[in-house]
């Protein structure tokens, strides 16, 4: 497999609503300073665990006089709340934040859905960065617009679409990322192969373990590939009133799992990589997929597991996926696998087919 | 004065990311229903106080079988919070809201303006009806897509930009009206009068009789010519980036008596009031208008009253104001009038100028 050898890609993202550059790359956060417009003050919103293993290199290009002020969110989904969008929004207001003010959201899915959120709303909207530290925020989250809060009742219930002025996804600090949340990630960017990269999905299947063993390069063009997957799909149809629903392959039952394991058993990613066996399993038997290219998939997203098991039935499953977000007006959307690379979305998902294909999957959680 | 005849006008907004009717005249509510989108779940946010006056006439054009689901928010400030926002979120999900619902705003300014933020973020977006039952809020609020809700250390803090489908401003909601509310929300019309409408001025310096006693006919013709005066400006500058900033007229002063008498003892339309007499001396001193118009404003603004004293010096008011989130980077902007039917937005007013004008206007509150 030939890939660039140049450290640092710049991906257009291009939507109606906005136009900004996705950077990504090694060696990006000691340069961090002079790639920000020059204008008002800079917050950064970060865990105190990524700036306890960051901060020196995320400080090393400010000027002394020019130190941003940092604002902490703890980690965790219990966090992703109004509350903490309320605390952090005042501490802003106490620290002098106007409009002119440029937020940078510096740590993984949780601070960027949050950072860019609070950017959203605060003032009715400021500038924000997003500079994503895990593999997830990089190949997903990151990028799109999205950003939001959970409710008590489900996630991701409150949010803004607000793209951020640029994102800025360094690898290197995939270098301290735990093993699991590396994996966790790698999910997303196997699902980006499946629904429209093959040429990545095929990199994916062959390449495991170079990429688990983090190289470099093998993972700066598993960043690339996804982002500009994600920003194609993006910049086509920015608020997901039809292709950008397929981003979503494996994510039916996957939010499903989540929900029945309240957040606490699986990683996103984890979740969505048994959510895609489930999606995989329901193009087996509508015929969409043929079995031979449903079982390179499967037997790719076995290679980067192990994927952790947990206790679900077929009928709490469906339950907690009749109430997922993406339904619309009590229509059950569902994103199928049409071969590797291309992916449809289809509304007409009965439950007698998706109990069988989430039997299925359950059958091999047992395995697991 | 001529105004035009017709019992139901339409303006039409047209700002750079939307495009909405302003339906405004007499008999809109008992017509609500068939003015409605058909899509998904109808759901009303309103005050106990609003929905125990109008329910009956606003459910009357609903079929009994489409009923819609009624969310309230108790008056008053204390009430304009993200924890409001978050509790009513909730109860829309629990209700089974989803990205097809639409939200009915049925108030004053407060339930506009947390209306519109509930719909702006719930599911990162669903649609919402403006259905303004204060002068207020239908010259004013209403109409412009501002969106928000306060922090603990300031008004408006949190917000965004979302625009209603529609706004339906019924006069004969006014019927109900508080006198003192009805006058406050005209402080607001001689406000668009002053900055852009020479003709809606004349009318409200010559008519104030027949306004205050509420004659149809003249509600009408304020109301139009406010709406028409506010969707001008806001297709010109949407986001506040230069002429909507003159919607500020009176604000600066005002918003800081607002502060300093903790928004308790002056209704929002009288601390303008208060604040456009200020930037009226500051207009006088500086020569942008001439003294003989100057006075001419002054006069109306009091036939309008009475304006309420309050307790305060000028260095208090000058701190308040330079924590306005009108300012960026530092810079205290300030609209003053140009005459009457124009006004422009200046930097450079110092703070002895403006302690000047504002001990000229504490001396008028002292008489008042």
């Amino acid at each position: 497999m030939r890939y660039d050898e140049k450290s640092v890609r710049t991906i257009q993202v291009t939507t109606e609503s906005a136009q900004y550059p996705v950077i990504a790359g090694s060696g990006i956060l000691p340069t961090l300073y002079r790639r920000l417009p020059k204008r008002g003050r800079i917050f950064v919103l970060t865990s105190p665990e990524i700036w306890s293993l960051w901060s020196e290199r995320f400080l090393a290009s400010f000027p002394a006089q020019e130190r941003p002020l940092v604002l902490f969110l703890p980690a965790g989904e219990q966090y992703k709340r109004m509350a903490q969008v309320e605390r952090l929004a005042a501490e802003m207001a106490a620290a002098g934040a106007d409009r002119s003010s440029l937020l940078i959201a510096f740590g993984g899915g949780i601070i960027g859905d949050m950072g860019g959120f609070l950017a959203a709303i605060y003032m009715r909207g400021i500038d924000y960065i997003q500079m994503p530290s895990t593999l997830l925020a990089q190949v997903d989250s990151s990028v799109g617009g999205k950003t939001g809060a959970n409710l008590a009742v489900g996630k991701n219930l409150i949010g803004s679409f607000h793209h951020p002025l640029a994102v800025f996804a360094d690898i290197d600090l995939l270098q301290t990322l735990p093993d699991r949340e590396l994996r966790a990630g790698l999910f997303e960017s196997i699902k980006a192969g499946v629904i429209r990269d093959p040429r990545l999905f095929r990199f994916m299947e062959r390449d495991a373990a170079k990429i688990l063993s983090r190289d470099s390069k093998a993972l700066e063009y598993v960043v690339t590939a996804s982002i500009r997957m994600k920003a194609d799909v993006v910049g086509i149809d920015e608020r997901e009133n039809g292709l950008r629903m397929i981003l979503n392959f494996g994510h039916t039952v996957g939010h499903a799992i989540e929900a029945v394991t309240h957040y606490r058993k699986l990683l996103h990613g984890e979740a969505v990589a048994w959510g895609m066996l489930a999606a995989l399993q329901l193009g087996r038997m509508r015929g969409t997929i043929s079995s031979a290219h449903a079982d390179r998939v499967e037997h790719t997203i076995f290679a980067y597991g192990p994927l952790p098991p947990f206790r679900a039935t077929a009928e709490k499953l469906i339950e907690a996926a009749s109430r997922d977000k993406k339904n619309r007006a009590g229509v059950r959307r569902f994103v199928l696998p049409k071969g590797i690379g291309e992916a449809e979305v289809v509304e007409n998902v009965t439950d007698t087919e998706l109990i069988a294909a989430i039997d299925w999957m359950l059958a091999r959680v047992r395995e697991a």
